[in-house]
């Protein structure tokens, strides 16, 4: 039953096999967003900070924060975002470079048990990002692709996976505190994308006893109504034991999946917080009741 | 690789292993619609016809038909709806009732070869239904229950499908054309439901190498927001290998995730059946160019 604990200054977040799925903010990005880049690289986060508050509102347990602008100070940077991201929510947060003088300052910033976002199974990577997250006493997000590129048959995946498990162990970081993204592929591209990643993740849990992410959305890249697709590939990646993903919360159908499928694997106690969120408007009945009676009275004056 | 064959008289729809998930439409049943129980008992089957046919235009492969009405000629009911539907539909039909001589007079009328909707593990059930399947060459579904009730136990109703897997063989009936119905139990009452339908539907298929299908909509009983509970449950069913459910097809939710899920397991080959029903606006952009320019034209006129 391996769980992976991360931390802000105030609270822990636990992604493990009996947990709740957990859901890893990815709106604080820079790629693509050209305005959020100029703003980021001019020392303006006031749109950090209302996608940080909107992700947590809209049910991120996690954020993930990234500052990867060209030609841009990046380790400066993703430290501010950080700090600021910390000053208005209380979630942990996944540092997220490819640059390890990023990671590192971003790091040196943290409060609390942060999740290194990310390392691949390239010698050099594993030699300067482990000691590095090793350090910090922090997890580490391992993504299944080395110098060979992303392989297509999910075995070799599934080793490169257990090259970063192993070479972690050296440094001293427990296999608990690994998180395996075993890499989602576009499922119009890949018709077994699907297939690939549930049989990897069973893999993963049975013989690493890792906890496992992904970022969700790329399995629905370049078709339509990408939400469905979305919606129905977390449903099946968490039937087959995955534990958290980088994913939009902002998606209310997403969402909805992801709480639907806790219900389904029994962790959602009682149905709570499926009830607590859907629950019927008859349920306020008696308020809406004394709304209208107001109403009423209004009129008849 | 089990495929159970059933047919109309002149369309065959497989229900398998590799198979796009079987949607069998649940409208065509009196119990609890006043209206249409009133008015099947009063020889009225307009309302039959227009669930037929709303039902497979929304996407239902077979349609389940019952007739069970009170104090009614259910076998000359049953027998009319049957022969109503298969003139204005071409799908194969589930007949439905847990009356045997209406079960005959159903399959008597039948073009094809139907789906018997069902039989259970009681001895007097086995020995009146089990020659009835055989001597049509009919599929049948077999519920999981027996003499002793519903077991909370998934491993109690797996013993009670063996038993009758094995008892059909005895009446010649192929495993090929035995469907199980493993039970589907409200959620929101029994947290473990979920688990429980994933390990007995793997089960079914590994050890009895049946299809299975279930009454989907009962897992969100007494919940909000049901049409959410139903799409992750039929997600995740058909991720642990269920092959066709009896639900209705006329939820927009549902067929999404039914859809989204075929697409997941690699049975919507090239996503076309995805990309032809949510296909973007754009798709067709030159049109919607076409009728803007009429408009203008008439504008300058």
């Amino acid at each position: 039953m391996t769980v992976t604990v991360v931390s802000s200054a105030t609270k822990e977040v636990r992604i493990g096999f009996d947990q709740p799925f957990v859901i890893i903010g990815e709106r604080i990005n820079p790629t693509g967003r050209k305005i959020l880049a100029e703003e980021m690289k001019n020392g303006d986060y006031s749109r950090v900070e209302a996608d940080a508050l909107a992700q947590v509102l809209a049910g991120a347990h996690m954020l993930d924060v990234n500052a990867g602008i060209p030609l841009a100070d990046e380790p400066a940077i993703l430290a501010k975002a950080i700090q600021l991201v910390q000053s208005v929510t209380d979630v942990p947060i996944s540092i997220d470079s490819s640059i390890v003088a990023a990671l590192e300052s971003g790091l040196a910033v943290y409060q609390g048990k942060a999740l290194v976002n990310s390392v691949t199974g390239e010698d050099d990577r594993l030699e300067t990002v482990l000691p590095l997250v090793a350090k910090y006493n922090a997890a580490v997000v391992a993504i299944s692709n080395d110098e060979t590129g992303i392989s297509e048959d999910p075995d070799v995946r599934f080793a490169v996976a257990k090259k970063i498990v192993e070479r972690a162990a050296d440094y001293g970081i427990p296999h608990s505190d690994v998180v395996v993204d075993p890499l989602v592929m576009p499922i119009g591209a890949i018709n077994s994308a699907g297939k690939q990643v549930m049989h990897i993740v069973k893999r993963l849990r049975e013989e690493l006893h890792v906890n496992t992410t992904c970022g969700a959305s790329n399995v629905s890249f370049g078709l339509p109504n990408r939400n469905g697709i979305n919606a129905a590939f977390l449903t099946m990646a968490i039937s087959s034991g995955m534990t958290s993903a980088i994913t939009s919360p902002l998606h209310a159908e997403v969402m909805q999946a992801v709480m639907g499928a806790n219900v389904m694997m029994g962790h959602d106690p009682n149905c709570a917080n499926w009830i607590k969120k859907y629950r019927e408007p008859s349920a306020d009945g008696e308020e809406r009741g004394a709304r209208a009676g107001r109403k009423r009275r209004r009129r008849s004056a």
